[in-house]
C-alpha cells in the first residue's frame, strides 16, 4: 500500500507475538484498509525497547506520519516480562473492560503512545497456575465476528502451545494450555525420532496422520511418552514409510491434545456448545481432520481473529478514533 | 587389575550399549573376576566395524592375549543394523534357548569371535511393534540372580528409553517402551521450560519431585502435554524456585510413566507379582519414590544385571570355558 485510506483510519492494530509483528490499519467499523507483517517478533528483541520502535516505525512509519492522532492497541508477546513494557496479567475470567482497565502504554517519541492489552492468569484452588498473551485477543476477535457466541463457545486455537478456552456470557471463563506444537517441534529436530524422518517433510500422508490419531484416541492410555516410541518401531519395521513418521507422530500429538481436550470442554459443560477453531488454515485443517476422527467437528474455523478483538476492546474502551 | 586371574576365567561378557561398554571377566560360577568400563558406545562408533575392533582391544586385548581360548558373549546396541554386525530381533515372547538360537558371530582377527545376541521385537495383534535390545539380557540376569522370580515378575528398567517387561515361567512374555528420559533431556534441553531453569543442575528438590508425581497421578487425565505447560507458569508466577522446576519436570515424567506402567502390569495380570527396578541407583531411587507416590513398593531393585544374564545364556547355551 503506497498511499492507504487514512482519513478513515480508527486504530492500528499490532498482533505483537513471539515468532511476528503483524499490523492492521482498521476503519471506523473494523474494516481492514491495509495490513502489513514482519519477522520483528519479540522473540528476536531481546528485551530492547529500541528494537520495538524501529520495528514499530519499519512497519507503519508512514501510516503513523500521515495520520499523528492515530490511536494503537497491540495483544501479545510485546506485552510479556521481557517485553517492550510488561502488561501485568489480569486474573481470569475477565470480560472485555477487565482486559482494558489493565492495559500500560509506553510512549516511543514525539508524545505518541501505543497501548499494550495483558495477557490472562489463570488461578483455580487445586490446579496449577496456566497462562495466555495474545489468545485473550483472539477469543473477543470470535465473538466480535460471531456475535451469536456470546452465550457460550469452546475455542481452540491449536500452535506452539495450543489453547482451549471457554466463552460464556462474553467472559473468558477459563483456559487449559497444550504444548503440541512445541513437543512436535523438539521431537522432529532433536529425538531419536526425528533421525528416522527425512530431513525436509514431503507431501503429508493422510493416513498416517490418521492412524496417529486413532492411536490416541483408541489407546491413550498407554500414555503418550509410549505411544511416541511407536514412531521409532514402525519406522525400523519398515511398517511406515520413513515419509509418514512424522504425520504419524503430529496424529499422535494432537490426538492426545483432542482426547484431553475434549474431555476438558465436557467437564466444562460445554459439550453442546458450537467448537470453534481459530489459527493458521493449514493447522486447523489438521485439527479438523482430528476433530473427525473423534466424531466431533469444528462448528466455526477462523483465519487469525487478533484484529477484530484489538477493534472490539478499542472500540468498547473508547480509544478508536472516530471522524468527527 | 595388571594380572587378572585368567587360569579361572569362563566368559568376557560384554555389555555394549549406545552409550559405553562394559567388559565383566566371569568365571564358571559367574563371579565377576574384573570389570572395566569405557564410553565407546555403540553411538559413537558410526558403524565401523575398525572402530569396534579397536574399543574392543582397548578394553580387554591383554585378557583376550593371556586366554587364547575365552568365550566372548555381548548384548546390546552392538547388535543393531547400525552396530558392529546386526543380530535381527528375536520374536518376543522368548526364553534363553531362542535368545541363543539368534546369536550372531563376528570375526575380529586371530581366528576369534565374538557372540553377539538379539535383540527381542514384539508384534502384538492391533499394536504397534516394540522394540527392546539389551534389556532383554537384564532380564535373564534377574532371573539368574533371583530364581523365585521364575514364575512372574514385573520388572522396570529406568532409562533413556525405560522398559517394563513381564517375565513368566522363565519366559520374557512382554514389554512396553516409555521414552521419559529422552522427553526429560529434550525439554530441559531445548525447550521453553528449560529456559527457566538453572543451567546446571543443582541439588535435587524432593518436594517439587513428589508435587509432580502427584499431579501426574492425580491428574494425569489433563494430559502431560497439558501438565507440562505448568513448569513454566509454576515459574512465572514464582510458585516454584528455578532450582526446582526441573525435579518437577521429572516427576510428571517419571509420574506419568508410572500410571501408564502400573496400569500395564495389572492389565498383564502381574498386580501380585513382584515388581523390580534395574539400572542405575540413583535413577532406581527415584522410580522407587515415584512407586511410593503411586502407593506402590519394588520388592528388589538391582544394579546392572547384564553380566549376569550374559552368564546365563552363555552358560545355559554350553559356551563357557569350563576347566577340564
Amino acid at each position: 500500500m503506497s498511499q492507504a485510506p487514512m482519513e478513515s483510519a480508527a486504530l492500528l492494530a499490532l498482533d505483537w507475538g513471539s515468532s511476528g509483528l503483524r499490523a492492521f490499519l482498521l476503519d471506523g467499523q473494523g474494516l481492514t484498509l491495509a495490513s502489513r507483517s514482519s519477522a520483528m517478533g519479540a522473540s528476536v528483541m531481546d528485551g530492547r525497547a529500541l528494537a520495538y520502535v524501529q520495528a514499530l516505525q519499519q512497519i507503519a512509519g508512514d501510516w503513523l506520519q500521515a495520520n499523528p492522532r492515530l490511536p494503537l492497541l497491540a495483544c501479545g508477546m510485546v506485552g510479556a516480562k521481557h517485553g517492550w513494557r510488561e502488561a501485568p496479567y489480569a486474573a481470569c475470567p475477565a470480560n472485555e473492560a477487565a482486559l482494558a482497565a489493565q492495559t500500560v502504554s509506553v510512549e516511543f517519541g514525539q508524545g505518541r503512545s501505543l497501548r499494550i492489552l495483558p495477557g490472562l492468569l489463570q488461578q483455580a484452588a487445586g490446579q496449577p497456575p496456566d497462562v495466555m498473551r495474545g489468545e485473550e485477543t483472539q477469543v473477543f476477535g470470535a465473538l466480535q465476528q460471531h456475535p451469536q457466541l456470546a452465550d457460550a463457545a469452546c475455542i481452540v486455537m491449536p500452535g506452539t502451545h495450543s489453547k482451549w478456552a471457554e466463552l460464556r456470557d462474553s467472559q473468558l471463563r477459563g483456559f487449559a494450555t497444550h504444548m503440541t506444537g512445541e513437543l512436535f517441534a523438539l521431537l522432529r529436530q532433536h529425538s531419536v525420532l526425528g533421525r528416522l524422518m527425512p530431513p525436509v517433510d514431503v507431501a503429508s500422508d493422510s493416513s498416517a496422520f490418521l492412524a496417529g490419531l486413532r492411536a490416541a484416541r483408541e489407546q491413550g492410555e498407554l500414555g503418550l511418552s509410549h505411544q511416541l516410541f511407536a514412531v521409532r518401531t514402525l519406522g525400523l519395521t519398515g511398517e511406515l514409510a520413513a515419509a509418514a513418521l512424522a504425520d504419524y507422530m503430529s496424529g499422535l500429538l494432537i490426538g492426545h491434545e483432542l482426547r484431553a481436550g475434549l474431555a476438558w470442554r465436557d467437564r466444562r459443560g460445554l459439550a453442546q456448545a458450537p467448537l470453534l477453531l481459530i489459527g493458521e488454515p493449514g493447522l486447523c485443517a489438521r485439527y479438523a481432520q482430528g476433530l473427525r476422527a473423534f466424531d466431533c467437528a469444528a462448528d466455526l474455523t477462523l483465519d487469525n481473529t487478533a484484529p477484530a478483538g484489538l477493534w472490539r476492546l478499542a472500540q468498547s474502551a473508547g480509544w478508536l478514533r472516530l471522524p468527527p
